[in-house]
């Protein structure tokens, strides 16, 4: 094929895991013996609601630079309000702000993976914090080489310095790693630094009625159905 | 046994890997066919031993921050010339100068990290760039859940911001990163730092002729034979 491709470098949230269902169902399974009467898909939406604009405000240079631990931590204690959850101890706080650290993978993404390792270097391309993303792989069994985050180059996705730190860390031409992602916006934004691009779809990343990131909507270098399609056209199956 | 560990972080050069065999039998390979008459031990010690220097310029502001890949290839070609090797092509110099990426690891470094790494987050923790890190890891099949480096704070050690740069990125506190090394030197200055450390020997880095670091010469919170050892005293064999 002579693409070149020497590493993998993915997008997490949405990509690989599941945050959605994760979340959810952590917090009926939590909630339930409690007797809470919580919309606990309604409170994962929330929660990752305001995921962008919490980094926005980082990129904006609003505040200095801030791990996502926290900024999610700053959410959940908004949205326990909100929600009417109260009385959780810190601990209990500190347990459920880390359950994005145990989210799922997809049915395809470990097998995907696993498929790809011999083959390639295999790392995340994420605004997930080192430690968020090791706990996460660690958890799930996604066996990254390395995690690649914003946290090591202070700066969040889109910021081009993020997908330029990819390449550069990996001591790779541009082209040779592959940004892989279910986001038509961060494959753009990767593409523009050069790099190479490969998109599969989530449909239900956010739940039956998503609209948008349902195919590839540019030319991007590979498109494929999930991570098992991609690994097989990237002859590593 | 409670002591709370949950990552090991490796030096690698000299610990994990025969730098002085690999580099030295590899030159051998490649000098012999040539009729190059190159004793290469000498030129794998006088390689690792501009390595302390070249980094103490970076260290003490001297020059800009400078990955270990164009340190090692600056020392490369003062060497070539110095010990009359000549005519090789820039593809070559650049083939020799990852004979780092290409390093041999120790018989006991593979089994130990295998064993290891279903129960604690296994790291480097080295002066190495990070790609240069991870081809050697992959061409040696040590399975890491992440590559730290120096370049990830773009301080060498034994600066101290490089020790702390290592349980910042995994979000844990110092204790329960274990600093695992062959040298004193490196474990007391990440022991200045918080960090848990382990000390096994590995005396025949630097030859037959080795003198220093022979055993731990500090109280150490570990201190073991080898890495597999030091799995056991972990409790994961």
């Amino acid at each position: 094929m002579g693409h070149g491709i020497k590493a993998l470098v993915f997008d997490v949230f949405g990509t690989l895991v599941d945050w959605r269902n994760s979340v959810a169902r952590e917090g009926e399974a939590w909630g339930g013996p409690r007797g809470l009467k919580v919309d606990w898909y309604a409170f994962a939406d929330a929660w990752r609601g305001a995921y962008h604009p919490s980094m926005d405000k980082v990129r904006k240079g609003e505040r200095p630079w801030t791990i996502l631990d926290i900024l999610h931590r700053e959410t959940l204690d908004r949205l326990l309000d909100q929600f009417g959850i109260t009385g959780l101890t810190e601990d209990e706080k500190d347990h459920w702000n880390r359950v994005w650290h145990r989210l799922t993978p997809w049915p395809d993404t470990v097998p995907g993976l696993l498929a790809l390792k011999p083959k390639f270097i295999l790392a995340t391309a994420s605004n997930g914090n080192v430690g968020l993303l090791l706990n996460m792989a660690k958890n799930a069994g996604m066996p990254f080489d390395t995690i690649l985050s914003a946290e090591l180059c202070q700066h969040y996705k889109p910021d081009p310095v993020m997908y330029r730190s990819l390449y550069t860390f990996l001591g790779l031409k541009p082209h040779e790693v592959l940004m892989t992602a279910a986001h038509n916006s961060d494959l753009v934004a990767a593409s523009k630094q050069g790099l190479s691009t490969a998109f599969f779809p989530r449909p239900t990343e956010y739940g039956p009625a998503q609209e948008k990131d349902k195919k590839a909507e540019h030319d991007f270098t590979f498109v494929a159905t999930d991570l098992i399609d991609l690994a097989r056209q990237l002859r590593a199956i």
